[in-house]
């Protein structure tokens, strides 16, 4: 691709709804969505079944070309909730081209991030306002709002790393962020495989 | 590659002065190491022959591998000053492997980013905190302090990228950001070749 693309910049507004000023790719991500990502299956049909279908998270991104060099940005919004004990979170995902990298920046809010490899490691990253997270490549990376507000992110990585988010709703997340006794606790999940 | 890295967090902390709390990488960019990038070469002169040789910018970088697929992240910091009527500034580089963007976030202070192609396009954005600017591939980028504060940006590139300095060394900016009754202005540079 020699074309080259006109520079440009975009205001990240957190008082109005739309986020990210500039965007050409935006998604609204609903419990019913997430079938399949949370742990506790019972809560998650309940609420639905009550007729609640709560937004989950939603995300702003500039798409640029799936080449080779050239980056994506945006930025993710993570309500604050739970299902059951579990708080809300992403349905975190795999790069397809596996190699690659993202990095995070935590604009807004509380959180945690899970990470894990096809190998069996795992790691979690407190979130906090002013912190940027380093996710290397090769690592699987989910979202958790743990706070009492939205939570609120800003993203950056290769245009042509894709998501997997296919393993994930089939094999899980091995750790868990649940809430006990009013507090954040990471624990194992029991039916990750 | 295929050993996995370890992912991890690191806080932006404006109130020390190692702005990144993990790095690798650090450079302190005095006037002296700027000579053949300002316009202004006998103020440049002046100001050294009188003693004063002041920091202009600094960073601090994560540095990954240079592997396809990694990226580099860190913060960059602009002093506010002037070398005659010329706002303080970065060198400035075109990516050696040119097809590869970058992404900035303004942290922090007022700036003026400057971008060219080597087709002869050129563009310049404006910087305020809480936004994201977008440099696409085969773009020129040298950033501008023109406010009376610090300038704080945080940004992300492929580590394959690379940095070609040299040609900017050599022919700079088409464009000049000077300072003309109290404000910012952008001029020719009857220099650029």
């Amino acid at each position: 691709m020699s074309e080259t693309i006109e520079p440009f910049s975009t205001n990240l507004n957190f008082r109005i709804r739309s986020v990210l000023e500039k965007y050409n790719l935006k998604a609204e991500i609903r419990l019913s969505n997430l079938k399949g990502f949370f742990h506790y299956d019972d809560d998650v049909n309940k609420m639905l079944a009550s007729g609640k279908d709560p937004l989950i998270y939603e995300y702003y991104e500039n798409s640029q070309p799936s080449v080779d060099g050239y980056l994506n940005f945006g930025v993710t919004i993570i309500y604050p909730g739970k299902v059951g004990k579990e708080y809300f979170l992403t349905r975190g995902h795999y790069h397809a081209k596996e190699g690659t990298a993202e990095v995070y920046y935590d604009l807004k809010g509380e959180g945690i991030m899970l990470l894990q490899t096809k190998k069996g490691e795992s790691k979690w990253i407190q979130l906090t306002p002013g912190q940027a997270t380093y996710v290397p490549p090769f690592w699987a990376h989910r979202t958790v709002n743990t706070g009492k507000k939205k939570l609120y992110v800003l993203f950056a990585y290769p245009s042509d790393s894709g998501h997997d988010y296919d393993i994930i709703k089939q094999r899980g997340f091995s750790k868990l962020v649940v809430e006990e006794k009013g507090k954040p606790r990471i624990v194992d999940n029991p039916s990750f495989t």
